[in-house]
């Protein structure tokens, strides 16, 4: 049973990178120092175990405590979001339920992925899923990943049921959002919220009236984004776009990897880590197997990246 | 580190579908009439947690007990391969180590999926899991869910060095893998079993040299997979043909779910698990969520294609 | 050889439909009344032979025809862009001669299609266009009809280097649209046009810095289209806003045609077509073979949706 | 109107390679040449304007000029199937109108492509090009190049209706291919030929029950296909296997492209014009824009295979 959310989730939410130690344990102090960094900067609520968190790669003992790790360290200061990733509805529930008993205020889901799924399949998933755990359920639109899209008709129909809190959509697809943000505007359904995942367009996402955004590089300038987002709430627009603008030079980073050498996740994911190992928030720069990781001159991109951003 | 395996997997290894109880737990008795029903029909070996098993949609506790249900009960009579299905390297791991520790005769593990792979990041992956168990390990081939191919020259090389014990090739991609097994043969790379899990097209890949067939309809009439091989063997090739035919109608099972109610995969997992409850094999013919149960209609369509295939 | 462009094309430019008559010849009246509706409603430019212009239905004589009445019938009252789609190098260069021959201002050339492409055939290709022709080229990135994705640093090179006017970005991915102005402006390639496919999202994209806009709806409601952009120019970002919610209501009238009878093309271009015969300014609401009419319930739909927005 | 065939067509039908001369126009003496090698190899038929034809890279004119030299060169010995390969049905019409005035024996179709199509699309477009022409008319299952497959059951539909008079299947799912000639068989539909474009599998496909095949690699050395269709009808599956084997060693001519420099569609029609131009049977072994060509070292690793096959 899914309590009504208190109120929609909005602001900057970042999804957390996972510091790992080079013998890939989650390495916890640097993660506290990381939460810290996020917090400190200001930004409305954490998303932990998301894609940018390394999901995929953490084995569950890993994903408890990044999970128990961030809800403490955080002590209430902003809402922490956790990430449920996995193929279908019972291995979900069973990640949904840890996140909840650890504390998070709200679980974020996939549809299935693997298996051949069909709509009125991705809709029980949901549905099974939210009466599942005791807190808000948000759905993840995430096609790269999953290969399939969220439809707005179903979004609707859940948010208006109040079974789901809210959508992170990084599905790119902003016509058929906006549309969807219409929809519920046109159906009262006004505690819902839709965050989008897209980290270059947050300046045009907030004219749309997204309740919040979850940016990668986030990790790395989260004072750049909560900044871009007040320019954003006063209607300086084009100091928001010249926020944006620079964050999006900065967001150069994630190619630092060569495209023969690795896939673009271990170059944006590496890129990260090895952008906050360099500020000296995280005590090593690696990512998790099989991905490759930065060497020497791709990290010396990133510094010059974050150089160029003020950032060093 | 991976022994080299006395000898190549060969036959047929029917993907043993997992039966649940209706509040959706292992149903072990069933399991075990399952096993008994295909051991007894004289399969070669036994595939337990494949895409058939429904290992996306079990939970780990349930995959352990599959495991251990299947091992204790085969008791030797066949080699038994367990799936270690998840994302990424570490999760697989820790598949393929419980696996190896329940007594499985090898474990199979595929690409990367959810994340964006590359070669480099897949060859990666599958090195670092045959490193960490000491049973061989088996490459599973499955674009249809993964979204990436198995290379063959990357095949070949793992084979060659002795990393991977054979591939189970799911792709549909029959002149790659005619072209790996002349490559193979080349290169002296005698110990390892290529394994199609085509069910439609079985004489033609024995006919082309595969070492065995991995076929899901296998579940519901494993006897004819076995007269099947025995034919090919033999050189009967008509009787191959004709016992192939027959099986192709029966395999219209699959469409017994109506396309604008459900995916593909509640179809077919849906009508091996109705076969299997109609010929008194299993108890329940309950699929995980969220897969769409089969309707009454559709089940009916299943019972006259068992009887036009002489099963009932 | 590519004459420079004599400045960058800016503004509202529609793909102008193509009307039919019932025997499927282009319907000469319909379309010069489509014409001065558009140019009437004050448009910047139009874009004939495009996919909304349903180019990859009409035979040569019927693209010439169109290239040869619009470009006579607008007299130069705006530029006209003419849409040179076609599979490989040697016809695409044949239909841009034809567009350059008539009077195009400029042609619009697509990736390769149907074959299996690379960058450095796509780059070749552009190239190939771009030296064949007297009249300033523009890239059209639409991964949705071509399968594969215009890289964003060959843009900047032909860019750069003066080889193509300009890009129709209707690939969705607004990031790397973002990116690429940006890295035009840093290389002071201020000449080169980056128009957006995008018709809910046209406020972002004018707030982002877009040259100019090509929405298919602009046939419905270009008086719309135009009054937005004004909105943008003029920092009336609120108005820009509600003109833009008033669009993506007018929008649905795209979902007219059932999803299980036809495509998302067919119901798109055919509710076009419909709401500009019900707005008198076309004869016939026909579509070219195989797309599926719309019925009478699916047209009773698009009237409600076209008096909803005020233009009924 | 489409005349029912007069009995299907059988047996290996190479799908003809264009030669260009430097200039891209046609070599018309070089096909010619190509010609009397294929029909003097033994083919049973030949298909030109396909994929393997270049197709997607010729102009209207160079396409006639194919098609008109082949017919005459021709002069009966063997049926000549005419490609009408293009996105939608008008423009199939055409291209097919050509091809039976010309004298072509069949026309050859695919679905429709860069438009988003829908199965009841793709039916009513095979419907209406057979319709158009007095020629039988053969479906091109190439899911690779249009983006969708063709459904089993219209196939079976239209094959008993007399519609089609059989189909040209490249999907690779030869388990579907087989599902539809059982289905065929079934329903006494006898005079629809099932043709595999696979060249690899050829002696499966044949045990399987197809009608004829369809190889690239015919091109190259028809005798071979030539001599493994007649094994295969004699029953000598060994011979059959072993000649298959060594046209699969052959057929490794197509990766002689570096796949960071080109596509998979360079590399192999590359090969096959190299293969021809060293074989002495065309004069250049020119593959149309924006294709890359091959090198000199690429052209070695195609000259080292031909020896090896016992061709140069």
């Amino acid at each position: 049973m899914t309590p009504a959310p208190t109120g929609p989730l909005t602001g900057v939410v970042p999804p957390v990178c996972t510091p790992l130690t080079p013998d890939l344990e989650v390495d916890v102090p640097s993660l506290e120092r990381l939460v810290d960094h996020l917090v400190g900067a200001g930004v409305d609520g954490l998303f932990v175990l998301g894609s940018t968190s390394e999901v995929a790669f953490l084995p569950d003992a890993h994903r408890r405590t990044v999970l128990e790790t961030v809800v403490k360290h955080v002590a209430g200061r902003v809402p922490v979001l956790g990430g449920a990733i996995d193929m279908t509805t019972l291995r979900v529930i069973e990640h949904a339920r840890v996140a909840a008993e650890v504390g998070c205020d709200g679980v974020v889901a996939t549809a299935p992925f693997y298996t051949r799924t069909h709509p009125a399949e991705i809709e029980r998933h949901l549905r099974d899923v939210a009466a599942a755990v005791p807190v808000p359920v948000y759905a993840y639109d995430l096609p790269v990943s999953v290969h399939s899209k969220l439809d707005g008709g179903m979004l609707l129909r859940l948010a208006s049921e109040g079974v789901l809190a809210g959508v992170k959509d990084s599905s790119g697809d902003d016509g058929a959002m906006r549309a969807l943000m219409l929809a519920l505007r046109d159906a009262g359904a006004d505690r819902f919220s839709v965050l989008t995942g897209a980290e270059l367009t947050v300046d045009a996402a907030f004219a749309m009236g997204v309740d919040g955004v979850v940016p990668g590089l986030g990790n790395v300038d989260p004072a750049g984004y909560v900044r871009l987002r007040r320019h954003c709430l006063d209607g300086r627009w084009d100091e928001a776009r010249a926020e944006q603008e620079r964050l999006l030079r900065l967001f150069g980073i994630v190619d630092a990897g060569a495209p023969d050498r690795m896939g673009r996740g271990s170059s944006a994911l590496g890129s990260f880590k090895a952008a906050l190992h360099l500020l000296g928030i995280i005590d090593h720069p690696v990512t998790a197997p099989p991905q490759i990781p930065l060497n020497e001159a791709e990290t010396d991109h990133i510094r010059t990246r974050l150089t160029d951003a003020g950032l060093l």
